[in-house]
């Protein structure tokens, strides 16, 4: 297997990026090796700090730096020499022998766009989501679309329920995942249209274990399993659920500590792990579900650690065939809700020249 | 100042409501009077358990009940008798000496839909919208809409920044409010249309202190004290918020329990304050903004201190005349922001014409 990894992305690359990847050799397993993609001065230089040399490491040269602001369509078609270009161009199945999977931690936006462009889509896929592993007291919840598409269709959110349960079971080990549309009531009539329209495909699709409409205060009480959602509200939920565990951990303990500094000390340990169980750093990377090949999307801030488990992961969603089950999975699919998504674009036509 | 309050509306309701009314009593001013509207048998019984016989209580008969499921515009249409339409109707201008707020633990879609149907609105308001009033480390952050608006307009987005900064200013004593706009990204390409329309919008309108996009991450940070969002990512912000702070805060403390039970005990007072200021029940109620009249929106599962406070919040906002001000800001920014609302309605009428 061979893994590329975008050397110039996130708030600290170059330097965790590479170390990451130097941590994550002793998870390689086989014949796996890992190409670092930045700028090969730098790359050599971290390596050589950290006396490296080990043959499963190589180095793709890629000198231009995508910014986490610029805009994203324009940045992968004009900096072609950027490492996140430079890296889907070879995971693209127009090279005679594509790498395997892509992981980065840079603009996720441009990283969507490249890996859309570039990679392409998977068959009979509409419009690639990211898929975020939250972690909770029950165990990790899978919530797809994290921010790849903020204005989907229900067609988009039915594949995204189909590739994200997938993912949970192929990758995660969740067997016969419960899905869930999060919405804001659990009453048949709540929500948008979209909404219903989704909730209408989700009970016809064969295989899917649906459950019902979720509300946001119980995603984290292990009733579902994957949660649907658009980009927007999905990447907000991720954003809010990121900032609210840090503020809320780190008040109860500064509280404790102005109480009883040295109950505080004793807890010391208590607060890593809360932490740790509440923190994306520990999944490493969201996939991108449907894109043609396998790419890994990261924090802005990851560390060195989100990096290593971000491969880690990732070669573990390579090894276990992820996206062969999904193109099996729509394809089951897709025949059985083609009169009913045929129906829907009728009828968004027939609303479209009303108006 | 005469208050009425839905006994009949909550999952604890009716003897949270009655005990909250009681319970409120004591934090009346001069000749305020709370109206009890419900099943009269059923509030005289619990007035009589609490050996309660004050004038300043009185009952309105109302039998029917609407329940937490139904559907909210039939469920006004067709129960004229339910407390939550007796009450309005008793609010609505077209009384002759309308009372001055009406406070509900009900059904939220029902209340939305009575208050707008028999209350009308406010001069100039489009659209009312929930503004909830989440406790942050920081203070307060005022989120708007929270629920009742799931797919607003662009205009409807700057009447809640401009409701809410009012409601802000004037009920929770922020002295200019910073107003922000939730969105996925801080950068100014970020989000949805209707996004990017309401953030030129805020930049136009003359007096409100708009300071750009929050990321939910920040939503806590104390950065920003007026939040607009559309309904459907306002009702999930807040209900994310609540169910995580819920499932933090235990899990922490059950963490703590199990290391060491006496330490446990000793910061039982601790956690205690920690849940009541993560708790929605303090604040007591959420403003419909924009109607014309005063009704207060209480959780669903509002304790009889949740009814004591909100009745205490809604004297607030009817003593410091929000209403007032929100018809005199909105006229002030009206005409300013005028020729902008033309050119987006004429965008949006080609778009259609051409589709």
């Amino acid at each position: 297997m061979r893994l590329a990894v975008d050397v110039s992305g996130g708030d600290n690359a170059p330097d965790a990026i590479v170390k990451g990847a130097i941590e994550a050799l002793e998870h390689l397993q086989g014949d796996d090796t890992l190409l670092l993609v930045g700028p090969e001065d730098s790359i050599t230089k971290i390596l050589r700090e950290h006396s490296i040399d080990d043959p499963r490491l190589s180095i793709e040269h890629a000198p231009e730096i995508i910014g986490m602001d610029e805009s994203p369509v324009e940045a992968v078609r004009s900096k072609k020499n950027s490492s996140l270009v430079r890296m889907c161009n070879l995971a693209s199945h127009k090279c005679e022998n594509p790498i395997d999977a892509v992981i980065s931690a840079g603009n996720t936006g441009a990283c969507v766009s490249a890996a859309t462009m570039l990679m392409r889509r998977l068959p009979g896929v509409h419009r690639p989501g990211i898929a975020i592993t939250l972690p909770t007291f029950h165990g990790p919840v899978v919530v797809c679309d994290a921010g790849a598409n903020p204005e989907p269709r229900s067609s988009h959110l039915l594949q995204y329920a189909i590739m994200a349960e997938t993912f949970a079971a192929n990758a995660l080990n969740i067997s016969n995942p419960r899905v869930a549309v999060l919405n804001i009531g659990s009453e048949e009539a709540k929500g948008t249209k979209i909404i219903r329209e989704t909730r209408d495909l989700l009970k016809e699709a064969p295989g899917v274990n649906y459950i019902g409409y979720l509300e946001a205060r119980d995603l984290f009480d292990g009733v579902a399993d994957v949660v649907v959602t658009d980009g927007f509200v999905g990447n907000t939920v991720l954003k809010l659920a990121e900032g609210l565990a840090r503020s809320l951990i780190s008040n109860v303990f500064h509280a404790i500590m102005e109480i009883d500094p040295g109950m505080a000390t004793q807890l010391e340990p208590l607060a890593k792990k809360l932490f740790s169980r509440n923190d994306y750093h520990e999944y490493g990377g969201a996939p991108l579900l449907g894109v043609n090949g396998v790419c890994m999307i990261c924090h802005g801030s990851s560390e060195s650690r989100t990096i290593a488990n971000a491969i880690r992961t990732t070669s573990q969603y390579v090894r276990e065939h992820v996206n062969e089950s999904i193109v099996q999975r729509l394809a089951e699919v897709a025949p059985v809700v083609e009169p009913q998504l045929k129906a829907l674009a009728a009828s968004a036509a027939a609303a479209d020249s009303a108006a």
